[in-house]
């Protein structure tokens, strides 16, 4: 009954080369000094650097399932991207922390759900038991329990891991980003609540992505509408986890799991198939406010005032048209024990330009961009005495929006600037590379961007065809005319104009001409 | 013979807490729908969420071992550290990729020689064999044959992993910051190799942490020279980690571990132990070239060679004074092929100020802070034709810059902001909280970073004082007749001075007294 999804055997075809074992084998300690081991660990030595000398043999040479390179070109996007979530986030006060890419095993157990099983785990190598991060809200939480921190304003920004189905046209990975924001403390409802709203909506809007709505949820409202439908309170979880697959499956699929494999009555299922149709803004939560059954559950009826007051501040904050009360939204964690969130782009259909998979693929909606919610009692689940500190936060899933990004650039045919060099030094000549060299260090402690060729007598032509192609603006072009009159030939890339600089000016020459570059 | 150095099972006490095992049975097949198997998935399921309610059990609230988290003044430290670094290389022209964390276990096996024992390999979960990345030149290596790629000049700061035996007050950790720059392609000697020293000179000059000298040394130098002292070849690599060793260890302990472990003739090891003596400039090389056994080495002349063009290149970049040949220098990684180097910090004693691990510890030289070299056949290790690509780069260390860093912060008692709030929005009175709302919904779309209470109705002194504490140098108040005049008072944290602004000119009065702030 092991699930097909934590099973890619069949998948993936690895070939070992065979040399793991016999590093195993030789883990030497340095405290060893018994001869006839001395002995031995020097033969297996031997072996090994014989074995060493041996050519490679043939394996994948591949990015691990579901992950995969960036080049400079995604590189430059995805500073783009981060430089404006971070942005945001700094606007709003947040400093940041970071936590290590793996947990003991035992932090992450209890927390997820039944999403737990695709936690990548470690090897157990003699030692503690580990597992990588599944995500930045569980070591967020360890961190507060551990330090005793009862309010604290974060963001973290940093990769997580699920051993789930990757589909990397459609920017799900195995390996992604996180860009969280997170505000701990005992506050007033929903006040820290509506600022992580607006931050989705302040980071969206710009990055400029197209239309997007944020749809909002509560968990106690979503818990006294389960109970007034008639689910036993011990299936509340699991029955959650299905209305969760709502936003990717028909009712009638999310209503048979909740009838036949989590075995709801159906007369409940169908009650919960009438609420989760509810979805709009005050006016919904007005209306469900009326309803006889939720409001004999004080949970349901909590849960509507908060919603209420959420949506309200949400006016205050000029995000109100962007933000969906959706009683159908579920949210797949455990830990939330209040509102939650979800921002969807609407209708974005991605076209797969450069299929890393080698696959082809539709076209297909990228849909949920950022998520999160109020997890109430996750650091209480650290502390020896139970101590809670109330949390909410807002997670912001960029690969999806740098696949956006990425197809955008590609259309746009815009070229994008791998580097920043300012500056090439050009030798006309033949032997005058020391005196390259001599000029890089002058520009380079003066703190200009400066490249040159690293062959000691490179073509002139080659050496403009690489300003040319890289957009460097400027070169300092030097001959033997230039050097007996201590000058240079400072030369703009684009108007292709020349002038005749002293050597001493040239720095200021240089930066004279970055700024009016700059200016215009 | 398993080394004590794999195994620390005696000294970490792991207690599960049990769930581990149920969320391993209920990976579900959602496609799965025999009636039989649903029912055993509802009563599983059932369980669990019983399981669910129990209290967590104790368990250790603790980062893994050799791990740590980053508070937020860490964070500022460590961003500055940063971004001096970024600004070096992306002045040298480089642009930057980024790889998995993990690799196929296949692409490291066979690269690091005896050091492979300290890698973390991920549980064998049913598919590809993972392991964490030791650094980050295998995979940069890796990246350049998977994508043919012949020519780059790329940096890389990530984390990388090695199951080593930390000593986290001197900046040793099993998770570590690696700041790496590179550069691939066919050039000419030693001018990316000498561009690769110049980085490690300006970064450490512009970090300020003390004096510091650069050991430059060559492989083939080293090979020839083993050679001149009679090392059969099949020992080279193993007699080079021994060498490698004497920067932690007297030559005797060196010497003996050549002789009884490696079966090292003691002549050899006499005459290894004659020339790693060697240590100097110019006029060692020139003293070098002149010994009639190296002469006989074809590999030994050609590395003292590129030794005398790379320090006469260091010259004209000035930075001769910071650069060191030192025959002793090996560094253990197998697969450096020419020039190999190393930056260490002089004399530099760091006082651990606050011992995460709980020890105290004597005053320890902090010691090597960057390094690397030339590795011309890695790539090639990794193209089907073995197809080569030369490469040279270098390695910051920065884990022992921050502790440092931290120190030297700790020391000038010097009060680290680790947020950038510009403006706090306070409320005078009771009930204005849509007022602040408004507000600092004003300032978040006028790009002002702004922060509140997150209380309803916060007492106007704590306010003020979470101004004061948090170095925010502005804040606005509003009460009940700044209300009615349609205005504002906006108060200078450090002056005390208040005065009135309109509330429709706030944004531009504010703008104009930060950039004011700023120029002081």
């Amino acid at each position: 009954m092991m699930a097909t999804l934590c099973d890619d055997s069949k998948l993936d075809i690895l070939q070992m080369d065979g040399y793991g074992d016999i590093h195993h084998s030789i883990c030497i300690d340095s405290g060893v000094r018994d001869p006839s081991i001395s002995q031995e660990v020097a033969k297996l030595l031997e072996l090994k650097a014989k074995l060493g000398d041996e050519p490679a043999k043939k394996f994948d040479l591949k990015c691990p399932k579901g992950t995969r390179d960036y080049n400079p070109i995604q590189m430059a996007i995805r500073e783009g991207v981060f430089n404006t979530i971070i942005k945001c986030f700094k606007r709003h006060g947040a400093e940041t922390i970071d936590t290590p890419v793996f947990e003991l095993k035992a932090t992450l157990t209890g927390k997820y759900g039944e999403d737990a099983k695709l936690i990548y785990d470690l090897k157990d190598q003699g030692g503690e038991l580990l597992s990588l991060r599944y995500d930045l809200t569980v070591p967020f939480a360890r961190y507060l329990a551990m330090n005793k921190i009862n309010a604290i304003k974060r963001y973290h920004i940093a990769k997580v891991y699920r051993r789930d189905n990757p589909a990397m046209t459609r920017g799900r990975f195995r390996e992604f980003y996180q860009c969280d924001f997170d505000i701990a403390g005992q506050y007033d409802p929903m006040l820290p609540d509506a600022e992580c709203v607006k931050i989705v909506v302040e980071i969206l809007s710009q990055l400029e992505i197209g239309d997007y709505k944020i749809r909002v949820n509560h968990r106690k409202l979503l818990d006294g509408m389960f109970a007034a439908c008639g689910v036993p309170e011990d299936k509340f979880r699991t029955i959650c986890s299905a209305v969760d697959k709502l936003d990717k499956t028909f009712w009638a699929d999310v209503r048979a799991e909740m009838i036949d494999e989590k075995g709801l009555d159906p007369q409940a299922a169908d009650k919960i198939g009438f609420f989760v149709k509810f979805s709009g803004g005050l006016d919904v939560i007005e209306e469900l406010l009326k309803d006889a059954s939720l409001a004999t559950q004080k949970e349901a009826v909590e849960g509507l005032q908060e919603m209420k007051l959420l949506l309200q501040y949400c006016e205050m904050y000029k995000i109100a048209d962007k933000v969906v009360f959706d009683l159908s939204l579920a949210r797949g964690l455990d830990y939330y024990t209040g509102v939650i969130y979800e921002a969807c782009l609407q209708g974005y259909t991605h076209q797969p330009t450069s299929p890393a998979s080698g696959q082809e693929e539709e076209s297909v909606t990228v849909g949920s961009v950022a998520g999160g919610g109020r997890y109430d009692n996750l650091v209480g689940m650290f502390d020896a005495k139970g101590k809670k500190v109330p949390c909410v936060g807002v997670s912001i899933g960029i690969e999806r929006i740098f696949a956006i990004m990425e197809h955008k650039a590609l259309a746009t045919n815009l070229k994008i600037r791998t580097t920043e060099t300012e500056v090439y030094v050009v030798s006309a000549q033949k032997n005058l590379v020391e005196h390259r060299l001599r000029l890089c260090q002058e520009l380079w402690d003066a703190d200009i961007k400066t490249e040159q060729s690293y062959k000691k007598n490179p073509k002139p032509l080659d050496q403009f065809q690489y300003c040319e192609s890289n957009g460097i603006p400027l070169s300092v072009i030097i001959g033997q005319s230039e050097i007996e009159n201590n000058e240079v030939t400072l030369k703009n890339t684009l108007t292709r104009v020349e002038r005749k600089v002293s050597r001493d000016a040239l720095v200021q020459e240089i930066k004279k001409e970055l700024a009016q570059l700059k200016s215009q």
